[in-house]
Formats: structure tokens, sequence, C-alpha cells
């Protein structure tokens, strides 16, 4: 059967030019990085040289980046990090309503433990005014926490903007980049960051391996204890293997990015076009500040799991909401924050592009969800179409 | 150069198998687990066969078996997991002096959030008395942490007979099996044990994936927020391929486990054997009660980093107490605790033998080691040999 993969939000293949990077570091250099003699020494190398591929690509210092396990644990190192080691300057941190659940379940829990949090809204298009960012500051706050880019609907968020007023108020500024990292430019000094999370299995790296970029002087306490690796930040053998399979997929990134993004940003404008044909289709987050890769929608009167099993059956991988909450019955606290009722909010549908992806998948999976919208509205529960 | 690795404690090279097995999940079936389309079920049901497969070689079920990113966070997640879901049970915790960093470092974090740790000291051979234990626990003690076998002198602990003790007093155990899992029997049923954190890079798996287990029932909160994967407990995208590997170097070590043994015995006892010939060399650890692939020394009047450099010049890849704390000139912590002086610590030596050693590496290793002792001590500060 045709198998489309259109769930790259979700997860990516790793590329074969990743995997080639990577295979040496398995069994012949497989050394750890903190033995003394030549099998260490040769997974140290490696890992010095990923870190500084990395931290160039977005104009940081190699002693400024943190290898972890992925993007929940970068999410958790800097907004508890952060917290913890500044509680003595106040106990305020800001936030957007719209952050991945790693961010958000990470206040929730940092209130637990005597922090306030303010999730602050966002506009029908998925958008934080920066403005009220700058109203919410008060004295005690010690943290803003703004995603670059936005997981279920795509909005990039005005960074460099929320920088700035951060560098004026001398509030630490971090952005959760999970999304952004390696499909549009970051440069962490000219938007003003302080620490910026990412993940490999993003862009076409394996899986189990993120980065925590912490700006130099920036006061920060490690979260999980152990032999101090990682400057004394995060403790545990490195994954080297990994790590320069990270670094294989930002050097990939590096040199396509721009071809890619005119690529999938005519693909994916076909596929929004196309699907905004369909009566009731309604796309959501924003048409211009959006993910190259990202196309997502609401259809009124469906339900957005019905049409994922139907396109499942056609071979076709898309998602309703994230991949993190897909086990939920609640709906998406993204649509839900852009003002999507509940039952618009279950009628969602993601679709996300990547490197693979053709013209003829994408004409494939315009056809498809059209013919399957139809037949599910005949059988629909919420009226006639 | 011959190349001789014999620091199969710090890390293992992954087994040609083991990369295999992992292999079809980097670009073919890359499913997020999360996922509810076709790819993400090829994702989850490997995910959940690794877990099957992990927990009956313990004696555990599935579901008793959470995904780590290594050893570092599962001693990490079991201590404060513990630690945070009981302190209205109690604030003490009882653990040994010998301790890996994970777990050490963690108590003191612990002690800094108001938790009183009792560290018990071992005998020297590095045993801890369960006596000791017994009597150390207070009505305020909710947990017991004692590690099965240490990293630096291979001592395997009585974990059977702290687990009676545990159980007979409600108090939560937990083991490091970081260095014997995989290495020697495990069975959490008999052993009493409630929870155990294991690596798989310890066994020729990956590096950047361990588990923890956590006996149904046991009271525990997750220390990483996020999309609440893994029963809620260790949020963050499952790394698959990491996983399968693991999995499959568990079933590599249930076949070979009783045979290699046996093999590396004999191989690591010639060593001693031939080691303690020289003058003025100790075995530290026990003779009887020790891990099958490790053999480990102090040498009078011998710097340990220096005997490391001249090994490795030879090719030769040993340790002078942990990977973890190599770049540390503290005297290693278990060496003071067995009673060695700071410079007898200094004059140590690990070598961990793995499945790919021969007797020619033993003996190259015996000859090598004798005369670079021979020189050392020609010029050694500490006086004539």
């Amino acid at each position: 059967m045709k198998r489309v993969y259109l769930d790259h939000a979700a997860t990516t293949p790793v590329a074969p030019e990743v995997l080639e990077a990577m295979k040496p570091y398995f069994s012949e250099k497989f050394g750890n990085a903190s033995s003394l003699h030549s099998f260490g020494q040769e997974a140290r190398d490696a890992l010095e040289k990923a870190r500084k591929i990395v931290a160039d690509f977005i104009n940081a210092r190699p002693n400024e980046i943190i290898f972890t396990s992925g993007g929940t644990e970068s999410d958790n190192l800097a907004l508890k990090g952060i917290a913890f080691a500044n509680k003595d300057r106040g106990n305020h941190i800001i936030t957007s309503k719209i952050e991945h659940h790693a961010v958000l379940e990470t206040c929730h829990w940092l209130e637990k433990s005597g922090f306030k949090v303010t999730y602050l809204p966002v506009d029908k298009e998925g958008k934080i005014n920066p403005q009220d960012i700058e109203k919410a500051i008060t004295k005690e706050t010690i943290l803003i926490s703004v995603m670059h880019a936005n997981n279920e609907i795509g909005t990039i968020e005005p960074i460099e903007e929320i920088g700035k007023i951060c560098k004026k108020h001398k509030v630490y500024f971090h952005t959760d980049a999970v999304q952004s990292f390696g499909k549009i430019p970051i440069d962490v000094r000219k938007m003003n960051i302080d620490l910026l999370s990412a993940s490999s299995h993003k862009l076409y790296g394996p899986k189990g391996v993120g980065l925590l970029f912490i700006r130099q002087d920036v006061k920060i306490e490690p979260i999980q204890q152990g032999g101090g690796h990682e400057q004394g930040l995060r403790s545990g053998t490195e994954n080297v293997a990994g790590i320069v399979g990270f670094a294989k997929a930002v050097e990939l990134a590096k040199t396509n990015m721009k071809k890619e993004n005119e690529r999938e940003i005519k693909l994916r404008d076909k596929l929004i076009n196309e699907i905004l044909k369909i009566p009731g289709a309604h796309l959501t987050g924003s048409r211009q500040e959006r993910l190259p890769f990202n196309a997502s929608f609401y259809f009124d009167g469906i339900e957005g799991e019905a049409l994922l099993i139907r396109l499942n059956e056609k071979g076709i991988a898309v998602s309703t909401g994230s991949a993190c909450s897909s086990k939920s019955l609640e709906p998406s606290h993204v649509l839900t924050a852009i003002g999507l009722k509940p039952e618009q909010a279950h009628g969602s549908l993601r679709v996300t592009l990547g490197k693979d992806n053709t013209e003829q998948d994408i004409d494939y999976t315009i056809e498809q969800l059209k013919n399957i919208i139809n037949s599910l509205r005949k059988i629909s529960p919420f009226g006639k179409w």
C-alpha cells in the first residue's frame, strides 16, 4: 500500500547521512567520553566537534550548549533550573497558554513548589502580543518562556521583540524551539535569547537527544544529579552516537534549509488552498507567520480522529492536535486558546510536511481528504452538509 | 597498534546484533510511539515488545518498567520520586557511602530539600552489613537505596537480605543495578526489590537508554514534566531505536550470561593471580562476592593515573576509579570508604573485562602492567622498590 507520512511535527525519519555519521560511534569509537584513555578521547573529540557544529548553527558558543535526552528534558532544565537558581530574586514566571506540555506541565509543577506563573492569552492566529508580556512583568519576574513556533498550528511567535523586552527588564528569556530549530533561522544573539530548547528527532536526527542553549553567565542549577557531566549541568554518560547524529542533522539543515523551505511552502500552500475549497474547512494559525511545513485545519461537522483513522486506512499519516496529547480526550489547549469551541477543536487536523514528501503525495492526500470528508459528512451527527 | 579495551564498567561497544535490531527503527519504522497512525503503531508495538523482554528478564511485569535516558536519570527518578511522593510518611533515607555519584549527589540534593540521609559505612571489602541497615531504620525512614554491585571494586552487596529487611519494616528498597544488570542474575520478586535502575550501555546496548523498574503500587512522582509518556512517570518522546537495542542487549545477556561469566571469571582470575605476584600489589573489593568481569587493585608507590597513561600508550584502556569521576583529583570515595589512605587510593587501577577480550589480551596486559610498574617504581617519589 502507498504510505504517505505527513506528521513531521511529531517526529521525522533519521536521514541516511545522519545514520551513516552515527554508525562508527556504536561499536568502534564507543568509548565513554569521561574516560581518560584513547577510546574515551575519541568519544570526547566527537562530542566536542558536535557541540561546536550546533553552537555555530544558532550563533552560540560551544560552552553554551548542554546536550540532553530531548526537548522535554531541555524545557524542564530551563524552567526549573532558572526558577530554583534565581528564587532569591523573585518567584514569578510568564509564559503563554499555547506552550508545549513540557513547558506548561513544568510550570504547573513549579506553581506547586511556590512559584507564580502567568499564562498569557494569544490572539485568534495564536500570536502572543509582546505588549502583554511587558505589562505582565513585575519586580518578582525572573523568567519568560515563549515558544518560537507552535507545534499544533505552526504559528511563529515574535521572539525577537520578546527578547528585547526581556533584555530591557533584565528578565531571563527561554524559548522552546523544538518545532523551529533546523527549520527556520535562529540567531540567539540577535534574538536576545538566554535559553533555547531543541530536539534532534524533529529535524531528521535520532530520538533521545536534545540540547539546551544556556547563554554564558546565566544563573542556572542542574535538575539531574550525578557525575557532573556537561559542565555540571547534566549528569549522565553522554549519548555520543546520538549527539553525533544530531550534529549531522544540523549540518544538513544548515545546507538545505532555504531550498527545502521554498519547496515545502509550495506544497503546503497547494494543500492549504485546495483544502480550504472544501465547505466548512478552516485554517488554524497564521497564514503569514507560519512554519513552512505546517498546515493545520478544522472542519465543521467532522471528528478529527475519524478523519485520522480513515486517512490512515489510505496510508496517510497525519495528526489531530499534537502527538503528545493524542491519547487525551480533552480538546487541544492550543485550539481552545485561539478561540475554538470544543466541537471545532475536535474537528482538527494537522498535516506536517517533510523532505521526502512529493507533489504526488500532496495530490493524493488532497484527493483522499476530500473523499473522506464527503463520506464522513454523510453520516455526521452534526447535521447535513 | 594493538588495542585492548578493558574498561567495560565505564561503557561497552554496541553488540553487532543490537545495532542490527535497532537499524529499522531509525529511518523506516521511525514513528512517534504516541501517534495514532500506522507509523506510530509500529513504534508503539516495538516499544511494548521491548518492555516485555526487559521485564521478563528480571521477573517484573511490563507495566513495572519505565524507560529513561540512562542510569543517572533512573537513580534521580527513584530517589526524588519516592522522597517527594512519600514525604507525608517520613523524611529519612538510608544509603551507603560507596554508591555511584548519581545516588550520592541526588541524596545531597535531597538533604538541601529537607530530607535526612544516613550514609552507612562498608567493611574493608566494600560490603554493607544488613544489620547496620536494620539499626538505622527509624519511624521516618521511607527509602533504602543500596547498589547491587559496586562500579569501582566490583563487590556484590547482600541485596536479598537487605530486601527482606526493607519488606519487614515496610520501607521502599531501591537498588542501583547499573553494573550488575545483564551480568549476574536478578529477580526483583525473590530479592524484594521495589525499584531498580539499569543502563543499556553497560551491557552492549546503546548509550542514552536506561530503565527504572518500579514495583506495582509503589507510590512515586515523576521528576520530568510534559506529555505524560511512560504511564505519566517519564515525559518525553520515547527513544524507540535505543529501547529496541536495549531489549536486544538483554536478550543476548540472557542467552550468554552463564557461559560468558565462566569464561570471564577464568580470565579475570588469571589476571588477578598474576598481578598479585607484583610486590606491593593489592586487590580491592571482595575476592568471592565480586562481579565476574571486575578486577581492581592498588599498587604501593604508584600513581594510578601514570599507570593509566602508560598502559594507554601500549593500547590498553583501563581506568583509575570510575569514568564518571575521572576528571576529579579527589581520591575515590569508594576506596576511601574501604579504608584506603589517599596515597593508596591514588594508586588504584580498575580492569573490567568484556565479551571480546581474549586470553591473549589478558596475557598482553599482564606483561605490560608488570613492565610499567617496574619502570614507574624506578622513578617513584615514594621510595625504593
